[in-house]
Parts: structure tokens; C-alpha cells; sequence
């Protein structure tokens, strides 16, 4: 019984495309066209050279980069050399990644020229005993070798493609916590695996995707997506900056049908110059924050086909999935907009999500009892490296806890109200600044939006809006707070609104509100009225 | 560590389809019309009667039936009753069926009332112990219960849409073996999950799906598309019999996007008085034999997009899949037509398939030195039930031992030359009887056609091709034999031709070369002229 199983992994996808689609073109970056077996055979070239640079069975290996075909060949390369990737956020500064090289204990750093700057501002003795490893022509720090020379220390002697367990692990993320030092989240080889597959179902990936890399591959490893465009024999298209003008040449360079993004992705790319009705449909899958549904609109008019996926770094990126419904289509825009937007339900390869009460117990589904988001399975992390108790927190009652506030819909979609430490908390009732950010999004003078809660000396607190306006658009804060006072209950209505240049940002997008917050509760005798 | 897994089950598949599209058709038959959330309470409820009736963990239950609901509830209700599921072929004799329920020790036996013929006609005693139930309203055998009856000792108490362990079996499929008493194919939770998403991405299902029932169910858990189908939440279309009228009324319908089936089902339904050009393209996924080059051509000029997929009962059906490579569509219809006509490379969730000699070493790939293809991994069987010899012995070498030849092509496709026992070895040379039945049915008169090696005082074996006229079609069995020399090397072509209104065919629609083979050795002297 059983003599036929195979460990699970994500390594049997490059190996398949390199036998199938052997010249068929895997990475397309700038002048650079890599082909599938090539793709294969640098992969080889790197594992090979790690493991002579005395990278062993679950060793850890860091890489800082954009998404370049570096890094995309890090995500077969490291497994390959029996290791576990580690891929760094390129904001973070050399302290961070100090943090994160010690605590992973990664034996190399391989390095983009362009981010070398965060690895000399390390501390003096961070780089002690890691490997530093440049990718590029210019200066290298003292002990640093090329990548060139990384690669000269490998051979082209075939490695096996198979694991021996597949629930080991082959990466670990680090997430950018925005309280507390950054957590290492485990992925597994049958946890990236099964989760590709998720990814191929549901953002209806084939053999002819072309795949723009607007997604940081840090991030969430791109949400298995290094993996799972890989397997389907797809083309990565690679992208050092996410740009508007960049990504509009790019779809028009490339015919992509593919990329994914959170909203402000979405934003940057219907608010470019070059902006313009679609040939063909490009299916966009989003995450990292409710899109609006200004957004969705907005998007769908260009032609892109919108799929929302909900999850977190501990759940290798999407989790959930919202499915549209066979009436969806019938409903009037703004209504299948707000549909849309909600979180959904668990993928194919997903458990159930729940919305709990912190006895474990599910929440009415009334649309409005809030509780905590809940998930468990094949997609959701292994757990913390090394971190027991911070892992035993995260799965106490044998679920995952997101810390995301949510409420089930009479039709099992769970839509999420605000992070558990976003919502606001006025007068004892609980204000979602998702929904308040949501109706000042719907004017059409606003860009982007941020509402946190400051501090009220009758209320506790109350609901303030960060807002950027479009180019050349005119908005009083008088009006939009009217505006959101005809939409939503008025209680939920910001008192005040900012106008701002620029939101703080982090390096995948999502809007720092930890940031806006700390000023107001900092300086609470400085009052900016809007 | 790992502490989140959860075992591979398409149980899953249903729980999720029945929460997220309770109200969606999922089932069609005739005028009925099944949404998900009652295909699971029925589902519940046979898996409650199940229960009632003595099931428990492990336990057979054996179905006759063609394509209708209750089959399909039965692909979940009885591994939701923890009990592996015996789908029996509907055109065994009441001995085989006997022999089947007695080697899996069935504890039921559901059968529609259309194939009570077969089960009254068990030997006397086979039916001790085993609990007969029929769906239908007519007659019925002394002891046994009607399907209403049945499901009438059920509940609607929701039982656990999960297993302990994914690689428990969840169905014994029995081969119909030409030779020797049938084998117990063992099919587990963790395969059929891992093959539905094989079946989900290369026949591109999606949630629009509407999948009419040609390919028996009973067949390979017809190729894992009963779980498939319900996991993206298409629909499905049942039917009783394959016939070219129906099937043509059913795609019209009912807007049927997919279908599988044998190349025999494509020849019924492209030559069909009914057949004309389709609106929108239907995906047809085709194996059991290798489709020839005229019948992908026919239908794709209707406009049917063909799949074509290779494999086994032991495969969980498919297992590879000629995957079209980039510059096919350039090609000239003939030759592209024979490049889809093979067998290709292992699925996404499968490993290699090789072709070795009989030291399991590979065979050059050249296109012309045959081997046997072997096969291993999550989407191979986890062994003959009760029979561990038979199973190490189709294991040796790790590798399950298809019995089928083929060579391997320069590209790294397999193209499959003849099962092992069907080769014909003349003069010393060994003649693919399937290269030569596609050299006769690229002639516009014929229909079908088998070829089978008969005795010859000189060679050994002899090739002679047994034909089926298109209807007013005429052609000689002189013409013919000139038509193959003109096409490949002559000592290939058959030196005697018969004309038949009908081939032996098995249930699912394959040749039986054995019945036709028998016949000419068992009767020497009987020689017929084309």
C-alpha cells in the first residue's frame, strides 16, 4: 500500500518545465530572455555553488533584491541546494536586516548592487560569519564576493528535484511587523506546492500567461507565484520598480495577461498618464487591503478582469478568495463593486475561514457581529522559526488568529472590518475605518485615503481621514466629511480630514496607518484641521 | 512545527462547493436539477444510511449504475461514510459481479434497476451477505431494499467532511482485464485530491463549467471528474447512454463546455446526423486509445478543442498529457495532428514518465526504440486490494509497469506504440498495430478500424485490419492495403482486410483486440478475404 506517493514540492515544477518547454521563454527582464532549460540550468549552477560555499540540509540563505531573474531562480536554487530561502523586504534598514540575517542565521547574503547601501549601514559585526554576495559591477564591501564568483564555485552536475519530506521547509518570510521585532513565518514544500495549485485554479493561470512581477517576490514569496507561473510554463515578466509608465510598457511590450497587486497597485497603474481601455482582459489579483469599490470600477472600465484574494504572510499570501456569484453580473455596478470587495471564502485548497469570538465561537453570520478571522490547513504556515511561544499564541484553539477583525455575511463571505488594532473604538461602539475610508473613496476627488482613530477626550476616540487629492481636484474637508455623512452612519464620520502629499507606504503597499496614528497620539496638542 | 496540515481529501471539495454555491445547479439529469447545498444534504443522508446499514471505517460498498446522481452522490457519500466505494462496469456478467463483490467484500450493493438483469443472474449464494438495494420502482430479488429504503435510514446530522489519513483509500477500481481474474485498483484520498487539480488545470475547468457525463463513471472514478467538477463548482450533466442524439441535444441544451471520453465517443459524435459547427468551443479530453490524426481533425473543424491525455486505471486515469507546444498552430493540420496524437509528458501533479527496457533503463530517445512505459507518484494506485504479489510484482523496480509499449521522441513525448500483448511480431519485426490502424483511417471511407496480428506459416504473425465502412461509403480491402503502402513501409500494411457492421468494444468504449485476435487463432483454418 501507499509504495507510490511522492513528497510534495514546488522543485518538480521547474524540472517538469524545463523537460517540456525547454526553450519556451520562462524570464523576460529588460534585453534578457531566459528560456525554461536555461532557467533550469541556473538554477543547478546556483545550488551547486551554495552547496560549495557549505550550505547544508536546512541551512538558511538571505537574498535582498527587487524582482529580478536572480531572485526568481533563488526560489528553486536555495530548496534545490537543500537550503531555506530567506527573502528580505528591500526597505528595511541594515539594523532590520542585520536582525534578520542573525535570527535566521543565514549563511549567505546574496545582494543587489542597488540595495548594497542597507548592507554597509549593517552594525559593525553584523556581517561576521555571513557569506556577503553582490550581485552587480560596482564596489563590494571588504570579504563581499560577485555573483559571478558565487555561481564560478558551482558545476552543472544534476541535483535530484525531490525532497525527501515535504513538510519541510522551504522558505521563511519575515514579516515587517509593525510592533515588536519582525517574526519568521515557515513555509513548507507541500505548503507552496499545494498552494500554487491555488493560485493556477484561481487566477485561471495557463500555459500562455505572461506574468508581470508587480508583486515584491519578498513579499509572501509572491504569494507562491515563483512557483506556481513556473509549474503552468508561463512567462515571468521581471520589473526592477513599480511605476506606472514601466508597467503600461510592459503590458504593451509583452501582452501580459497577468499581475498581481495590492489596491494601491491597482491605483498607481488607472491613474497613469498612460492608462488606456485594454486589448484583451488582464487579470489582476489583489490583496494586502480591501480594494474600494472606486477601485474596482475603475479598473474594470480599463478592461482588467479583478480577482480579490485575503490573506497574510502566514498564510503563504491569499487564503481566501471572493467567488463571484452566478447573479453577480446582473446587480447594478456600484452594488457588484461592493460584493466584490468582501473577502470571501476560503480557496479550493483552503479550510474554511471563520469569524470567532475570543471564546472560539463563531459569529452570528448578520453582516455585522464583528469577531476575529480564523484559519487553519494546508496554507496556512508551519509556524514561527524558532519561536514556540509566539507560535503557540498564533494557534491557540488550534486555528491561526490574523489579529483582522471581520464579519460573516448571511451568504458565508467574510468581509474584513479593520485590523484588531486599527478599529476604532468611540463611545463604545466599534468603528471599521475600512468602511469610512471606503465612502471618502467614492468621491471622486480623492486619490487615496487613510482613516485612524485619535484621541477624544469625550469619545476616547474618533475617526480622523488622511486624504490625497487627484491632480487638479478640489475638495474641502467640509465636503467630504458631508459627503461620507450621506453614505454611512454619522457617528462613523471623520471629524476632521488632512490632505496630505503622500501616504506612509510600506514596501508592498499597504498604507502604514501605525505611522499616522503615532504623530497624533504623540503631539496631542497639535490639531491640523482640514 | 507543521502543526496546521490537514489531510488531502476531496470530501473538501463538496463541503466548500455546498457552502460558497448553495443555491447553483450542480447536477443535471432529465428535468432534475440538484443545487450544491442539496447534493451535500443527500450526500449526508446516504452517508447516515450507510452507516445505519453497518459501514464502518474501511468497508466496501459496491454501485452499479450508469452515469446518474446517485453514482455521483455515492463518489462522496460513501468515503464520507469512511467506506471506499467499488463502482463496478456495467457491462460485466452477474459471475464478474459476484466475483468483484466477493474479492472486496462489499457489504451493499446499489444497483439501478436498468442492470438488475446482471445481478439476479449471480450464481445462487453470491448474494449471501450482501445487502441488495435497488433505485428504481420495479421488480426486485427476495431480500433486497429499494434506494429509498436505504436512504430512509439516514439523517441529516452532519458527519466530518475530513480524514484522518490522506492515503487511506476512498476507492477499488476493477480492471477489466482481458486476461485473468479482474484486479482491485486502490484509490486514495490524498491521490484523488491531488489528481482532481491535475484534471482542474489541464482541461481548464472553471466555475462555468458544464461537464456532460460521456466517460462512465465507474471508469478510473471517471478520471477523477467527479471530484473535479464539484471542487470548481461546475456543473454536471448526467446521462444513461452514449449516443450521438443525445449528446448533441445535451450541448445544446445545456451550453456543455466540457467532456471526456475514448476516441470511439468522438467518432460518434462527429459523425452523428446532429453534428454541426459548435457556437463556442467544447474542451474534449480524450484517452483510452490514441486519438488518429482524422478524428482530431473532424472535430476540431467542428469546433472542439481536443485534450489528449494518456493512462490507466492503475493512473487514476490520466497521468501524461501532449501538452500543444508553441509553434504547433504553424504546422500543417496533418502533422500537427500527429504531433497531438501523442502521448505526451506527466501531468502537473505527476512525476516523469519513462520508457524503459527490461533492466529499467531508459530508451533512447529516438523516436523509434520501443519500451515499456512506467509510471510512479501521487497520481499511480497504492497497490492491487488483496493481492500483494500482483502488486510488487506491477511495482518492480519502484516503478508500476504499464504493459503498454512506446517509444520516446527526441522532445522528451512519448508516443505510445501498442500495449504489450497487442504488438505484432513478424518476421522478427515488431509492427505497431496502432501505426497501422491510423494509416487506414486517414482513408475517407472508413469509419473504424482494429488491426490484430493473426498466424502466418511463414512470418509467425501476420497484420489484418478489421474495418468499419462510413455509411454509402465503398472501398475495396485492395484499396485499403494499397492506400496503407502508400503511407508506411510496406511490410506493415495488412494482407487481408474484413469488413464488419460492428467492433467488439468495451464498456468505455475501447477495442476489444482480444475478442478479434481469438477468433483468428482459435479458428486457423478459417480464413476470411477482404
Amino acid at each position: 500500500m501507499n509504495v507510490s506517493h511522492t513528497a510534495l514540492t514546488p522543485l518538480a515544477f521547474l524540472e517538469r518545465s524545463a523537460r517540456v518547454w525547454p526553450d519556451k521563454t520562462a524570464i523576460v527582464h529588460g534585453d534578457t530572455r531566459v528560456g525554461y532549460a536555461e532557467f533550469a540550468a541556473r538554477t543547478t549552477r546556483v545550488a551547486r555553488a551554495l552547496r560549495a560555499s557549505g550550505v547544508g540540509p536546512g541551512d538558511r540563505v538571505a537574498y535582498l533584491m527587487p524582482n529580478v531573474p536572480e531572485l526568481l531562480v533563488a526560489h528553486f536554487a536555495v530548496p534545490l541546494a537543500e537550503g531555506v530561502l530567506v527573502a528580505i523586504n528591500t526597505r528595511l534598514s541594515g539594523e532590520e536586516i542585520a536582525y534578520i540575517c542573525a535570527h535566521s542565521a543565514a549563511r549567505l547574503l546574496v545582494v543587489d548592487e542597488a540595495l548594497l547601501g542597507s548592507v554597509t549601514a549593517m552594525p559593525a559585526g553584523a556581517a561576521d560569519g555571513l557569506q556577503i554576495v553582490v550581485a552587480g559591477d560596482g564596489e563590494r564591501p571588504p570579504g563581499a564576493i560577485t555573483y559571478d564568483e558565487l555561481t564560478a564555485r558551482g558545476t552543472d552536475e544534476p541535483l535530484p528535484w525531490t525532497v525527501e519530506d515535504e513538510t519541510a521547509p522551504i522558505s521563511i518570510n519575515y514579516t515587517s511587523g509593525t510592533t515588536g521585532r519582525p517574526k519568521g513565518v515557515i513555509y513548507t514544500h507541500r505548503g507552496a506546492y499545494l498552494n500554487s495549485f491555488g493560485e493556477i485554479v484561481h487566477s485561471a493561470h495557463d500555459r500562455n500567461s505572461v506574468y508581470l512581477w508587480t508583486l515584491p517576490m519578498f513579499h509572501c514569496n509572491g504569494w507562491c507565484t515563483p512557483w506556481a507561473v513556473t509549474g503552468i510554463g508561463g512567462t515571468h515578466v521581471c520589473l526592477r520598480e513599480v511605476r506606472g509608465d514601466a508597467i503600461w510598457r510592459l503590458i504593451r511590450e509583452h501582452g501580459v495577461t497577468h499581475l498581481n497587486g495590492a489596491p494601491t497597485v491597482l491605483t498607481t497603474i488607472m491613474n497613469a498618464p498612460e492608462a488606456a481601455p485594454l486589448d484583451r482582459p488582464i487579470t489582476v489579483t489583489t490583496a494586502g487591503a480591501p480594494p474600494s469599490p472606486t477601485t474596482i470600477g475603475g479598473m474594470e472600465r480599463l478592461g482588467f478582469a479583478i480577482v480579490h484574494v485575503y490573506g497574510l504572510t502566514e498564510t503563504y499570501g491569499p487564503y481566501s478568495v471572493c467567488e463571484p456569484q452566478p447573479g453577480w453580473p446582473d446587480l447594478d455596478p456600484a452594488e457588484r463593486a461592493t460584493r466584490l470587495a468582501r473577502q470571501g471564502v476560503g480557496m479550493l485548497q483552503a479550510e474554511t475561514m471563520r469569524v470567532v469570538d475570543e471564546n472560539m465561537n463563531d459569529v452570528p453570520a448578520d453582516g455585522a457581529t464583528m469577531g476575529e478571522i480564523v484559519m487553519r490547513g494546508n496554507n496556512v504556515m508551519a509556524g514561527y522559526h524558532d519561536d514556540p511561544e509566539g507560535t503557540a499564541q498564533a494557534f491557540r484553539g488550534g486555528w491561526f488568529h490574523s489579529g483582522d477583525l471581520g464579519v460573516l455575511h448571511p451568504d458565508g463571505y467574510v468581509e474584513l472590518r479593520d485590523r484588531a488594532k486599527d478599529v476604532i473604538v468611540s463611545g463604545g461602539e466599534n468603528i471599521s475605518t475600512i468602511e469610512v475610508e471606503q465612502a471618502i473613496m467614492s468621491h471622486p476627488a480623492v486619490l487615496e485615503v487613510s482613516v485612524v482613530g485619535v484621541p477624544d477626550e469625550k469619545w476616547g476616540e474618533r475617526p480622523k481621514a488622511f486624504v490625497i487629492r487627484k491632480e487638479g481636484a478640489e475638495v474641502t474637508g467640509e465636503a467630504l466629511i458631508e459627503h461620507v455623512q450621506a453614505k454611512i452612519a454619522r457617528y462613523k464620520a471623520p471629524r476632521e480630514v488632512e490632505f496630505l502629499d503622500a501616504l506612509p507606504k510600506t514596501s508592498t503597499g499597504k498604507i502604514q496607518k501605525f505611522a499616522l496614528r503615532e504623530r497624533e497620539w504623540t503631539h496631542k496638542d497639535t490639531r491640523i484641521q482640514g
